[in-house]
């Protein structure tokens, strides 16, 4: 394999399909990005075996061959090349480099060796916005476990239907749900149920603006081509919690509050909960306000916010955090608190529309706190 | 003690002195703010023993008095306040603090419990530029010990005589001296050790521009004035290396060299060396070449930096850290490398003064390497 290729182009395509190298493998090979130059391309691949990128760059192919680059010290030599062009040479999977005055030689692995996913039949293809996806994903994704105790929860739901899609994800403890409205939607209405990383990785990907963008799913895959990149990862097998059930149908309180003054005065009252490691704060909802208190040994916070209470008067307690994350992600100037009793969770949605849905469960508290 | 101050200037404050709120100490009390509301102001202090930061902000007064607040939670919340003006009303040790609708106590301890360092008597004082003082810890701070197993070390060497300032830093491995002339200096000749935490709080708090800065010392402490702020840290006590027994006096090849093409290639070239863990670099200079190799188990790497070399040709070997950060915080187009043989020190040097003197080990190789 001879050819040589803009070094610029280089950095920025291996810049792209690193995201998917794994951080740590048994199979070495994996640590590698693949390389084919074939026509007058470069294809950069990179996999963990659960989500993989490739995109390419223009080259020019002297011989046409593979090989797999240690991916580490490759990307980060590259990253630090100075010369125009960077021209390769490969003999025997060992690669010799050149850019300007530097020179290396690498040793590499056979392309042959590498994993590649298959392509992914199109048993169904929504397309989307690129914001309203990338919106979607940023929305949920903080709610997915972060431990492996119940592994179909590092995982999001993702559901396609009539009226759009739909992004689920939970951890026990809270519950995001985001709903997006499709451009367009071919094949059947399904469930599929995508790993976290592979969401973000997807996310990331996507253009802040312009075209839309379809995403492809088979019965184990799901695929986007972005540009010059693709990106296919598998999907998780197994049941998502059916969360339909934990979803509370009514509620004795709503609150309707300023979203940003009620996170800006969480996040100075819960400094003095986290003093004690207990991270809770209380709301006491009555007289047209949320009134925040946090106690810790060495003190006691307190914020009133301003709002609008139609029902009953509540005293509830929650981890601050699992409330924050959800004021976090929102853009809307207000919004809507639903409770029913201080053991029941807190339903955080929309003044207008159902665009999304937070379930936020409460710490149970003794009188007195 | 009863007061009131602008919400932005108390923050400002608050973040200027927590550089010396210690990170870990067994005196409970050195993790507090020291406040003190006095005549219109409000003075705030802290200090690990080895280091002491205070500055004054405006204050309007209604009772005198002294407390010392817990630090990092105090700082915290400050920093998150969003009311115009911030009110204090200090009973028994427990503040009560109001900013627009939040609230707070906070068990505090006794002012008279927190430890002051005693005002520093005047022996000498060095007026120098700050960018000068700034440079002069920069170039040289890096080249100071990190661990405790000569404690000494860890510290900077400044002495002060009629030619102006020299400071040198020095871990057994390589050597930083850097010279800058002093605008005047008072006091008899001299020679001090500083904490290089303390000489790097004191170089933060100088401004980048703008009027000269006294540093004044005491045989046990150095202090400075920048503004309303005020530093004083406690000098090192016993003898500093006799480091000019070990400056060589004489070198069998000179080269004169681009610095940012040698350390861009030092950098390029030592990504190999990492790879074996060894970070070891070979520079064979001869042939109007500094020729750079590394090696490692997976490959090879080299580059060649055009020079100017007077006198015999050589190989000699470095941990290539040790040349990167000597390159890295000069800013001089090209410099002097000075060698005698391949197990004595290089030295770094300018192409013209004496501003700064660099020494580094080499690390013995064997022929085949």
């Amino acid at each position: 394999m001879r050819f040589f290729v803009d070094t610029n182009e280089l950095n920025a395509g291996i810049s792209t399909v690193v995201k998917a190298l794994p951080a740590r493998t048994t199979v070495s090979i994996l640590e590698g990005i693949y390389m084919k130059a074939a026509g007058n391309t470069l294809l950069l691949r990179c996999s963990d075996l659960s989500i993989q990128i490739e995109t390419v760059v223009a080259a020019t192919v002297e011989e046409e061959g593979t090989i797999v680059l240690p991916g580490k010290l490759f990307a980060e030599m590259v990253r630090k090349l100075t010369g125009e062009m960077t021209s390769f040479d490969v003999k025997k999977n060992t690669a010799s480099i050149e850019s300007g005055r530097f020179k290396t030689t690498l040793q590499g692995e056979s392309g042959a060796e590498f994993h590649t996913m298959s392509s992914v039949s199109r048993d169904l293809t929504v397309t989307v916005k690129p914001d309203a996806l990338k919106r979607m994903v940023r929305g949920c994704i903080f709610a997915a476990a972060q431990d492996d105790s119940k592994p179909i929860l590092t995982g999001a739901l993702m559901e396609v239907d009539g009226n759009g899609v739909t992004l689920v994800a939970l951890d026990g403890y809270r519950l995001a749900l985001r709903r997006e409205s499709a451009i367009e939607a071919k094949g059947e209405a399904s469930n599929m149920i995508i790993p976290a990383r592979s969401l973000l990785e997807i996310a990331r990907v996507l253009p802040d603006e312009g075209g839309d963008v379809s995403i492809v799913f088979s019965r184990t895959h799901i695929m986007t081509d972005v540009g010059d990149t693709n990106i296919t990862a598998r999907l998780m097998e197994g049941e998502f919690i059916k969360y339909k059930q934990i979803l509370p149908d009514s509620h004795a309180t709503r609150v309707r509050v300023n979203r940003k003054d009620l996170l800006e005065g969480i996040d100075r009252v819960a400094l003095m909960a986290r003093a004690s490691k207990s991270n809770l704060i209380k709301l006491t909802i009555a007289d047209s306000l949320v009134n925040i208190t946090a106690n810790s040994e060495i003190g006691r916070s307190v914020e009133d916010v301003e709002a609008s209470i139609m029902g009953s008067d509540i005293e509830i307690a929650f981890n601050a955090r699992y409330f924050t994350d959800v004021l976090r992600v929102l853009d809307e100037e207000e919004i809507f608190l639903d409770m029913t009793n201080n053991i029941s969770p807190c339903v955080v949605r929309p003044v207008q529309g159902d665009g999304f849905y937070y379930l936020i469960l409460p710490v149970r508290i003794f009188s007195g706190m």
